[in-house]
């Protein structure tokens, strides 16, 4: 199959990111499907093709559709499409959350194509950069996915559902929990009217020191060096804000134990 | 003054960077101290200098004294170095987590001279792009730190002995526990014989995305979209991790108040 005929679901910020991608690298999308016709208009146009907003319309002789809708919404389109397509296409979700086999008691051929990246649709990505986890249930589909993956990124790995879930889980610490701290730092400068400016170098060089390192030989700070007098100033100093404060003690103790334990 | 005469006491990782970057702009270091020889001859061999290794053979007519030693040894050095430079000369340290009050009872002179980043000596460092934080005692000590830090910064905040605490306060959130969260990630994948490389491009992006946006307006993932069917799979996950699985609950926690009570 040189040029499989593509269907994205969904117009959010993955479908856009990809569907981009995918038009770039000569892709063939036939058409795009989002309930909201801003969406579906704006992306169709942006790739130069049809859209629809309702899956009735959706083009039934696809060879792939990709669902790139939210996690709790992949169930209840895959159970409506499979009354409009043909029954051998090839149907993936974009969910780092969501196990492959949510389709197996509906389609023969479905699999993963999840970019482990965290996508806006304000922010251009650059998918050479971006891991591609695939995932399909059987040989020929993985192929296909495979073969799209390479084309627009230099990282592709062939990751199961329960890898895939694992992924998800680490992706939550280093991403999510991360820009948490971020948000914590920024709030407790901010009640002492300190701009936020003045850590973002650190917090640059934080990311540049695990390039080519572990975090753990990385580490540095109060609780890595044992350094109890100033953990009970920063607790101090943190009374006042106790939800804080818990994070401190508990992100400490972690630490502590981590470099007294094997140091 | 135009060109005070230096002495920088400490080769570790900021004495070694400061060292480098205040020769780059033709500041004039007479002389570097450090106990460990190999430490104080690489500094003075690297910025064509002299050195000693005993306290008793400083030089005693510089203008400022750099103390870039580590927290617990500011006070000591700074004790015994009284006995052998002029009462008039300007000491400054280089720490986040001292006051600059702790040489009040010993110097007329003194001050705080704190490059906010995280050195290691085998990374080289852009000082252009480091907040300098300074403070002194008094208004022409302060005006002869405010100039050099100008040559080798662009980001020179005056900043007093409490809104350093705060800051470093807030250092510890946004650099070591989110380098403690990527150690999590790592470990997490490493039991799972996944590879860390998988996890680099979210975090690269995560930081980029609070360059020129809040951290609060960037937050993503389960908790912040009150998601708590994956939070749950997530905490099941870690039974077996239960160190991680704790801090998973705190982190989460936080995220569903912060953006459940505002939005």
């Amino acid at each position: 199959m040189s040029s499989p005929k593509i269907v994205m679901l969904g117009a959010g910020n993955v479908g856009y990111h990809l569907s981009q991608a995918l038009e770039e690298v000569g892709c063939s999308i036939v058409q795009v499907y989002s309930r909201t016709i801003e969406r579906a208009k704006h992306l169709a146009e942006t790739i130069n093709t049809d859209y629809c907003t309702n899956l009735s319309a959706i083009y039934t002789e696809a060879d792939l559709y990709f669902l790139a809708v939210p996690d709790d919404q992949i169930l209840p389109v895959a159970q409506q499409l499979k009354g409009y397509i043909h029954t051998n296409a090839l149907i993936v979700h974009c969910s780092g959350a969501t196990p492959g086999a949510v389709f197996a008691d509906l389609y023969s051929n479905y699999g993963v194509f999840y970019p482990l990246q965290s996508f806006s649709i304000e922010k251009s990505v650059h998918f050479q950069q971006i891991p591609i986890c695939i995932y399909a249930n059987k040989q020929e589909a993985q192929q296909l996915l495979e073969g799209i993956a390479r084309k627009i990124s230099r990282q592709v790995h062939l990751i199961d559902d329960k890898q895939r879930a694992i992924l998800h889980v680490a992706a939550v610490f280093v991403n999510n929990f991360s820009n948490y701290l971020f948000h914590i730092g920024q709030d407790i400068l901010e009640q002492e009217a300190i701009s936020f400016e003045l850590l973002k170098p650190l917090i640059q060089m934080t990311v540049d020191k695990i390039q080519n390192n572990d975090p753990k030989a990385m580490q540095t700070g109060p609780a890595s060096r044992g350094d109890q007098a100033t953990i009970q100033q920063h607790l101090d100093y943190l009374e006042k804000r106790p939800e804080y404060q818990k994070i401190y003690q508990l992100l400490t103790q972690g630490i502590l134990n981590n470099h007294t334990s094997t140091s």
